[in-house]
Protein backbone atom coordinates (compact mmCIF):
# COMPACT_ATOMS: atom_id res chain seq x y z
CA UNK A 1 0.00 0.00 0.00
CA UNK A 2 1.03 3.55 -0.70
CA UNK A 3 2.41 5.80 2.46
CA UNK A 4 -0.35 8.71 2.45
CA UNK A 5 1.29 11.71 1.59
CA UNK A 6 1.01 14.89 4.18
CA UNK A 7 -0.85 17.63 4.05
CA UNK A 8 0.31 20.96 4.01
CA UNK A 9 -1.42 24.44 4.31
CA UNK A 10 -0.51 28.28 4.44
CA UNK A 11 -2.27 30.72 6.30
CA UNK A 12 -2.27 33.93 7.19
CA UNK A 13 -3.70 37.61 6.68
CA UNK A 14 -3.88 39.31 2.85
CA UNK A 15 -0.77 40.44 1.71
CA UNK A 16 1.25 38.35 4.07
CA UNK A 17 3.43 36.17 1.15
CA UNK A 18 1.49 32.95 1.89
CA UNK A 19 0.69 32.25 -1.66
CA UNK A 20 4.09 32.71 -2.59
CA UNK A 21 5.96 30.65 -0.15
CA UNK A 22 3.46 28.07 -0.91
CA UNK A 23 4.44 28.34 -4.74
CA UNK A 24 8.13 28.24 -3.25
CA UNK A 25 7.89 25.28 -1.49
CA UNK A 26 6.26 23.28 -3.77
CA UNK A 27 8.81 24.02 -6.19
CA UNK A 28 11.07 22.06 -3.96
CA UNK A 29 8.73 18.95 -3.92
CA UNK A 30 8.89 17.11 -6.74
CA UNK A 31 5.88 14.81 -5.44
CA UNK A 32 3.84 17.79 -4.25
CA UNK A 33 0.67 19.08 -5.91
CA UNK A 34 -0.12 22.62 -4.76
CA UNK A 35 -3.68 24.18 -4.81
CA UNK A 36 -5.90 27.21 -3.14
CA UNK A 37 -8.95 27.92 -1.51
CA UNK A 38 -11.97 28.89 -2.10
CA UNK A 39 -11.67 26.69 -5.37
CA UNK A 40 -9.05 24.22 -6.04
CA UNK A 41 -11.26 21.96 -8.05
CA UNK A 42 -13.50 22.61 -11.10
CA UNK A 43 -16.69 22.40 -9.25
CA UNK A 44 -15.22 24.48 -6.08
CA UNK A 45 -13.94 27.32 -8.37
CA UNK A 46 -17.58 27.75 -9.76
CA UNK A 47 -18.69 28.00 -6.06
CA UNK A 48 -15.86 29.99 -5.88
CA UNK A 49 -17.26 32.53 -8.80
CA UNK A 50 -20.90 32.54 -6.86
CA UNK A 51 -19.58 33.63 -3.47
CA UNK A 52 -16.89 36.39 -4.62
CA UNK A 53 -18.63 37.96 -7.39
CA UNK A 54 -21.54 40.20 -7.40
CA UNK A 55 -22.50 42.75 -4.07
CA UNK A 56 -20.48 41.73 -1.87
CA UNK A 57 -23.58 41.76 1.20
CA UNK A 58 -25.58 39.26 -0.92
CA UNK A 59 -24.85 36.14 0.72
CA UNK A 60 -25.31 36.37 4.93
CA UNK A 61 -22.01 34.85 6.58
CA UNK A 62 -24.30 31.80 7.39
CA UNK A 63 -24.46 31.29 4.22
CA UNK A 64 -21.30 32.01 2.97
CA UNK A 65 -20.19 29.24 5.40
CA UNK A 66 -22.19 26.91 3.69
CA UNK A 67 -21.29 27.64 0.19
CA UNK A 68 -17.62 27.81 1.19
CA UNK A 69 -17.69 24.48 3.06
CA UNK A 70 -19.49 22.81 -0.26
CA UNK A 71 -16.72 24.24 -2.14
CA UNK A 72 -14.61 22.65 -0.09
CA UNK A 73 -15.78 19.14 0.58
CA UNK A 74 -15.80 19.50 -3.70
CA UNK A 75 -12.01 20.19 -3.35
CA UNK A 76 -11.25 17.75 -0.60
CA UNK A 77 -13.24 14.61 -2.54
CA UNK A 78 -11.87 15.83 -6.41
CA UNK A 79 -8.88 16.55 -5.24
CA UNK A 80 -6.57 16.79 -2.10
CA UNK A 81 -8.00 13.01 -0.73
CA UNK A 82 -7.00 11.36 -4.41
CA UNK A 83 -3.47 13.15 -4.23
CA UNK A 84 -2.77 12.05 -0.78
CA UNK A 85 -4.24 8.36 -1.13
CA UNK A 86 -1.51 8.58 -3.93
CA UNK A 87 1.07 9.55 -1.92
CA UNK A 88 1.89 12.85 -2.74
CA UNK A 89 2.20 16.29 -1.12
CA UNK A 90 -0.74 18.39 -0.92
CA UNK A 91 0.27 22.25 -0.32
CA UNK A 92 -3.07 24.25 0.28
CA UNK A 93 -3.21 27.93 -0.38
CA UNK A 94 -5.80 28.68 2.76
CA UNK A 95 -8.27 25.79 4.39
CA UNK A 96 -10.38 25.15 7.23
CA UNK A 97 -8.28 27.87 9.33
CA UNK A 98 -8.75 30.71 7.12
CA UNK A 99 -13.10 30.01 7.32
CA UNK A 100 -12.41 29.62 11.45
CA UNK A 101 -11.05 32.84 11.21
CA UNK A 102 -12.63 34.82 8.24
CA UNK A 103 -16.25 33.47 9.03
CA UNK A 104 -16.07 32.27 12.73
CA UNK A 105 -14.31 35.08 14.39
CA UNK A 106 -14.70 38.14 12.22
CA UNK A 107 -18.37 38.06 11.07
CA UNK A 108 -20.61 37.40 14.08
CA UNK A 109 -20.93 34.85 16.61
CA UNK A 110 -20.10 32.12 13.65
CA UNK A 111 -17.54 29.99 15.14
CA UNK A 112 -19.45 27.62 17.06
CA UNK A 113 -21.34 26.80 13.93
CA UNK A 114 -17.49 26.90 11.61
CA UNK A 115 -16.42 24.09 14.39
CA UNK A 116 -19.26 21.95 14.25
CA UNK A 117 -19.76 21.83 10.72
CA UNK A 118 -16.10 21.20 9.95
CA UNK A 119 -16.30 17.83 11.91
CA UNK A 120 -19.70 16.84 10.20
CA UNK A 121 -18.86 17.73 6.63
CA UNK A 122 -15.40 17.99 6.22
CA UNK A 123 -12.79 16.15 9.19
CA UNK A 124 -9.55 16.57 7.37
CA UNK A 125 -7.36 18.33 9.28
CA UNK A 126 -3.41 19.48 7.77
CA UNK A 127 -0.75 17.59 8.96
CA UNK A 128 1.48 21.10 8.88
CA UNK A 129 0.09 24.34 8.52
CA UNK A 130 2.71 27.44 8.23
CA UNK A 131 1.26 30.51 9.24
CA UNK A 132 2.61 33.51 7.58
CA UNK A 133 2.34 36.62 10.54
CA UNK A 134 3.31 39.73 9.26
CA UNK A 135 2.78 43.56 10.54
CA UNK A 136 -1.02 43.97 9.00
CA UNK A 137 -0.68 47.51 7.75
CA UNK A 138 2.19 46.33 5.98
CA UNK A 139 0.37 43.07 4.39
CA UNK A 140 -2.15 45.66 3.28
CA UNK A 141 -0.15 48.02 1.59
CA UNK A 142 1.29 45.20 -0.71
CA UNK A 143 -2.29 43.41 -0.81
CA UNK A 144 -3.82 46.52 -1.91
CA UNK A 145 -1.54 47.17 -4.79
CA UNK A 146 -1.87 43.87 -6.65
CA UNK A 147 -3.17 43.86 -9.97
CA UNK A 148 -5.77 41.02 -9.48
CA UNK A 149 -7.40 42.33 -6.00
CA UNK A 150 -10.60 40.24 -6.50
CA UNK A 151 -10.47 39.50 -3.00
CA UNK A 152 -13.70 40.96 -0.97
CA UNK A 153 -11.72 40.96 1.91
CA UNK A 154 -8.71 43.24 1.26
CA UNK A 155 -11.76 45.81 1.32
CA UNK A 156 -12.52 45.28 4.99
CA UNK A 157 -9.32 47.91 6.15
CA UNK A 158 -6.51 47.86 8.39
CA UNK A 159 -8.66 46.99 11.12
CA UNK A 160 -9.79 43.52 9.77
CA UNK A 161 -6.17 42.90 8.92
CA UNK A 162 -5.40 43.28 12.77
CA UNK A 163 -8.51 41.15 13.79
CA UNK A 164 -7.81 38.32 11.59
CA UNK A 165 -3.59 38.14 12.37
CA UNK A 166 -4.98 38.09 16.02
CA UNK A 167 -7.45 35.06 15.02
CA UNK A 168 -4.35 33.21 13.37
CA UNK A 169 -2.03 33.89 16.09
CA UNK A 170 -4.86 32.60 18.66
CA UNK A 171 -5.24 29.46 16.37
CA UNK A 172 -1.78 28.35 16.24
CA UNK A 173 -1.82 28.23 19.82
CA UNK A 174 -5.03 26.53 20.05
CA UNK A 175 -3.54 23.99 17.42
CA UNK A 176 -0.50 23.58 18.30
CA UNK A 177 0.88 20.79 17.99
CA UNK A 178 0.43 21.37 13.62
CA UNK A 179 0.99 25.03 13.17
CA UNK A 180 3.98 26.51 12.57
CA UNK A 181 4.25 30.60 12.87
CA UNK A 182 6.63 32.59 10.73
CA UNK A 183 7.47 35.24 10.85
CA UNK A 184 7.23 37.04 7.78
CA UNK A 185 8.58 40.50 8.15
CA UNK A 186 11.81 39.23 5.98
CA UNK A 187 12.93 38.97 2.39
CA UNK A 188 11.16 36.17 0.60
CA UNK A 189 14.23 34.06 0.40
CA UNK A 190 14.65 34.38 4.01
CA UNK A 191 11.14 33.35 4.98
CA UNK A 192 11.27 30.59 2.51
CA UNK A 193 14.64 29.31 3.96
CA UNK A 194 12.72 29.28 7.31
CA UNK A 195 10.20 26.68 6.11
CA UNK A 196 12.70 24.55 4.04
CA UNK A 197 14.66 23.88 7.30
CA UNK A 198 11.38 23.06 8.85
CA UNK A 199 10.29 20.65 6.17
CA UNK A 200 14.01 19.07 7.14
CA UNK A 201 14.87 20.09 3.13
CA UNK A 202 18.55 21.70 3.30
CA UNK A 203 18.43 25.83 2.86
CA UNK A 204 18.06 26.78 -0.61
CA UNK A 205 21.36 26.92 -2.14
CA UNK B 1 -47.06 43.17 17.22
CA UNK B 2 -48.04 41.57 14.33
CA UNK B 3 -48.95 38.10 14.90
CA UNK B 4 -46.30 35.83 13.16
CA UNK B 5 -47.69 34.19 9.96
CA UNK B 6 -48.29 30.17 9.50
CA UNK B 7 -45.43 28.41 7.24
CA UNK B 8 -47.43 25.56 5.23
CA UNK B 9 -45.03 23.34 3.15
CA UNK B 10 -46.25 20.60 0.70
CA UNK B 11 -44.25 17.31 -0.02
CA UNK B 12 -44.24 14.62 -1.86
CA UNK B 13 -42.89 12.13 -4.80
CA UNK B 14 -42.98 14.07 -8.54
CA UNK B 15 -45.37 13.93 -9.94
CA UNK B 16 -47.94 13.71 -6.98
CA UNK B 17 -49.40 16.70 -7.63
CA UNK B 18 -48.42 18.90 -4.78
CA UNK B 19 -47.32 22.01 -6.51
CA UNK B 20 -50.56 22.38 -7.77
CA UNK B 21 -52.17 21.77 -4.87
CA UNK B 22 -49.86 24.13 -3.56
CA UNK B 23 -50.71 26.88 -5.90
CA UNK B 24 -54.63 26.57 -5.44
CA UNK B 25 -53.96 26.45 -2.17
CA UNK B 26 -52.61 29.94 -2.45
CA UNK B 27 -55.49 31.27 -4.28
CA UNK B 28 -57.60 30.44 -1.51
CA UNK B 29 -55.48 33.01 0.47
CA UNK B 30 -55.10 36.32 0.06
CA UNK B 31 -52.57 37.42 2.35
CA UNK B 32 -50.28 34.12 1.29
CA UNK B 33 -47.00 34.10 -0.74
CA UNK B 34 -46.28 31.24 -2.95
CA UNK B 35 -42.90 29.97 -2.81
CA UNK B 36 -40.62 26.84 -3.66
CA UNK B 37 -37.56 25.28 -3.19
CA UNK B 38 -34.74 24.07 -4.27
CA UNK B 39 -34.60 28.24 -5.28
CA UNK B 40 -37.37 30.79 -4.00
CA UNK B 41 -34.94 33.86 -3.74
CA UNK B 42 -32.75 35.13 -6.15
CA UNK B 43 -29.12 33.95 -4.42
CA UNK B 44 -31.05 30.36 -3.53
CA UNK B 45 -32.10 30.04 -7.45
CA UNK B 46 -28.55 30.80 -8.37
CA UNK B 47 -27.86 27.66 -5.99
CA UNK B 48 -30.19 25.85 -7.88
CA UNK B 49 -29.15 26.33 -11.03
CA UNK B 50 -25.96 25.38 -10.34
CA UNK B 51 -26.72 21.73 -8.66
CA UNK B 52 -29.37 20.69 -11.47
CA UNK B 53 -27.29 21.88 -14.10
CA UNK B 54 -24.52 19.85 -15.66
CA UNK B 55 -23.45 16.18 -15.04
CA UNK B 56 -25.82 14.83 -12.29
CA UNK B 57 -22.62 13.06 -10.82
CA UNK B 58 -20.66 16.11 -10.55
CA UNK B 59 -21.45 16.37 -7.13
CA UNK B 60 -21.39 14.22 -4.45
CA UNK B 61 -24.40 13.69 -2.53
CA UNK B 62 -22.64 15.37 0.49
CA UNK B 63 -21.82 18.57 -1.43
CA UNK B 64 -25.07 18.78 -2.97
CA UNK B 65 -26.26 18.26 0.68
CA UNK B 66 -24.33 21.66 1.50
CA UNK B 67 -25.51 23.03 -1.88
CA UNK B 68 -29.33 22.66 -0.97
CA UNK B 69 -28.32 23.92 2.86
CA UNK B 70 -27.10 26.92 1.35
CA UNK B 71 -29.91 27.40 -0.94
CA UNK B 72 -32.50 27.16 1.74
CA UNK B 73 -30.76 29.24 4.24
CA UNK B 74 -30.80 32.00 1.51
CA UNK B 75 -34.30 31.55 0.50
CA UNK B 76 -35.41 31.48 4.55
CA UNK B 77 -33.35 34.61 5.58
CA UNK B 78 -34.77 36.76 2.38
CA UNK B 79 -37.92 35.45 1.59
CA UNK B 80 -39.66 33.35 4.19
CA UNK B 81 -38.78 34.66 7.68
CA UNK B 82 -39.61 38.29 6.49
CA UNK B 83 -43.20 37.25 5.35
CA UNK B 84 -43.44 35.38 8.20
CA UNK B 85 -43.28 37.75 10.36
CA UNK B 86 -44.97 40.14 8.46
CA UNK B 87 -48.09 37.77 9.34
CA UNK B 88 -48.78 36.17 6.24
CA UNK B 89 -48.97 32.86 5.42
CA UNK B 90 -45.90 31.27 3.68
CA UNK B 91 -47.07 28.44 1.17
CA UNK B 92 -43.65 26.84 0.06
CA UNK B 93 -43.82 23.89 -2.50
CA UNK B 94 -40.84 21.52 -0.99
CA UNK B 95 -38.97 21.87 1.90
CA UNK B 96 -36.85 20.56 4.70
CA UNK B 97 -38.56 17.20 4.35
CA UNK B 98 -37.33 16.70 0.91
CA UNK B 99 -34.25 16.95 1.75
CA UNK B 100 -34.31 14.30 4.70
CA UNK B 101 -35.82 12.29 2.05
CA UNK B 102 -33.67 12.66 -1.48
CA UNK B 103 -30.54 12.95 0.44
CA UNK B 104 -30.82 11.98 3.51
CA UNK B 105 -32.99 8.20 3.02
CA UNK B 106 -32.17 7.65 -0.57
CA UNK B 107 -28.56 8.72 -1.91
CA UNK B 108 -26.01 7.10 0.54
CA UNK B 109 -26.75 6.92 4.87
CA UNK B 110 -26.81 10.53 5.30
CA UNK B 111 -30.01 11.27 7.48
CA UNK B 112 -28.02 12.02 10.21
CA UNK B 113 -25.63 14.34 8.71
CA UNK B 114 -29.13 15.91 7.39
CA UNK B 115 -30.86 16.07 10.13
CA UNK B 116 -27.89 17.68 11.83
CA UNK B 117 -27.19 20.39 9.72
CA UNK B 118 -30.69 21.27 9.40
CA UNK B 119 -30.82 22.08 13.07
CA UNK B 120 -27.39 23.64 13.35
CA UNK B 121 -27.99 25.81 10.30
CA UNK B 122 -31.43 26.11 9.39
CA UNK B 123 -33.68 25.69 12.59
CA UNK B 124 -37.27 26.65 10.91
CA UNK B 125 -39.87 23.74 10.96
CA UNK B 126 -43.41 23.98 8.97
CA UNK B 127 -46.27 24.56 11.22
CA UNK B 128 -48.10 21.93 8.75
CA UNK B 129 -47.11 19.95 6.13
CA UNK B 130 -49.25 18.22 3.56
CA UNK B 131 -47.69 14.85 2.45
CA UNK B 132 -49.49 14.39 -0.77
CA UNK B 133 -48.88 10.54 -1.27
CA UNK B 134 -49.81 8.68 -5.01
CA UNK B 135 -49.33 5.67 -6.38
CA UNK B 136 -46.06 5.84 -7.65
CA UNK B 137 -46.41 4.39 -11.08
CA UNK B 138 -49.16 6.82 -11.32
CA UNK B 139 -47.09 9.82 -10.44
CA UNK B 140 -44.14 8.68 -12.61
CA UNK B 141 -46.31 8.54 -15.65
CA UNK B 142 -47.85 12.14 -14.91
CA UNK B 143 -43.98 13.55 -13.76
CA UNK B 144 -42.73 12.21 -17.17
CA UNK B 145 -44.91 13.64 -19.50
CA UNK B 146 -44.34 16.84 -17.88
CA UNK B 147 -42.68 19.50 -21.04
CA UNK B 148 -40.39 21.04 -18.01
CA UNK B 149 -39.17 17.29 -16.72
CA UNK B 150 -36.00 19.68 -15.90
CA UNK B 151 -35.68 17.64 -12.16
CA UNK B 152 -32.90 14.72 -12.27
CA UNK B 153 -35.18 12.73 -9.71
CA UNK B 154 -37.45 11.91 -12.48
CA UNK B 155 -34.84 10.14 -13.38
CA UNK B 156 -34.13 7.66 -11.24
CA UNK B 157 -37.04 5.73 -12.17
CA UNK B 158 -39.93 3.38 -10.38
CA UNK B 159 -37.81 1.81 -7.90
CA UNK B 160 -36.54 5.13 -6.98
CA UNK B 161 -40.20 7.10 -6.67
CA UNK B 162 -41.72 4.15 -4.23
CA UNK B 163 -38.18 4.46 -1.86
CA UNK B 164 -39.06 7.98 -1.47
CA UNK B 165 -42.78 7.80 -1.43
CA UNK B 166 -42.29 4.95 1.44
CA UNK B 167 -39.59 7.43 3.39
CA UNK B 168 -42.36 10.43 3.09
CA UNK B 169 -44.81 8.21 4.67
CA UNK B 170 -42.48 7.29 7.39
CA UNK B 171 -41.49 11.01 8.43
CA UNK B 172 -45.40 11.55 8.23
CA UNK B 173 -45.38 9.02 11.24
CA UNK B 174 -42.56 10.91 12.68
CA UNK B 175 -43.69 14.80 12.52
CA UNK B 176 -47.47 13.14 13.06
CA UNK B 177 -48.03 16.71 14.54
CA UNK B 178 -47.54 18.73 11.30
CA UNK B 179 -47.67 16.03 8.85
CA UNK B 180 -51.13 15.52 7.49
CA UNK B 181 -51.08 12.45 4.23
CA UNK B 182 -53.23 13.71 1.78
CA UNK B 183 -54.83 10.79 -0.69
CA UNK B 184 -54.12 12.04 -4.46
CA UNK B 185 -55.14 9.39 -6.19
CA UNK B 186 -58.31 11.25 -6.48
CA UNK B 187 -59.67 14.16 -8.77
CA UNK B 188 -57.59 17.63 -8.48
CA UNK B 189 -60.77 19.17 -6.86
CA UNK B 190 -61.45 16.51 -4.70
CA UNK B 191 -57.62 16.92 -3.27
CA UNK B 192 -58.35 20.72 -2.94
CA UNK B 193 -61.57 19.85 -0.75
CA UNK B 194 -59.67 17.80 1.52
CA UNK B 195 -57.04 20.48 2.15
CA UNK B 196 -59.20 23.61 2.18
CA UNK B 197 -61.19 21.24 5.12
CA UNK B 198 -57.86 20.90 6.84
CA UNK B 199 -57.07 24.67 6.79
CA UNK B 200 -61.04 25.26 8.14
CA UNK B 201 -61.76 26.86 5.22
CA UNK B 202 -65.35 26.43 3.78
CA UNK B 203 -65.18 23.77 0.28
CA UNK B 204 -64.17 25.87 -2.65
CA UNK B 205 -68.21 26.71 -4.53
Amino acid sequence: MTRPGRFITFEGIDGSGKSTQARLLAERLPDAILTREPGGSPGAEEIRALVLTGDPGRWSPETELLLFTAARRDHLEKRIDPALAAGRTVICDRFADSTRIYQGATRGDLREKVDTLHRLMIGREPDLTFIIDMDPAAALSRGLARPDAESRFEDFGLEMQERVRAGFLALARQYSDRCRVIDGNRAVEAIAADIATQMGLAAPG
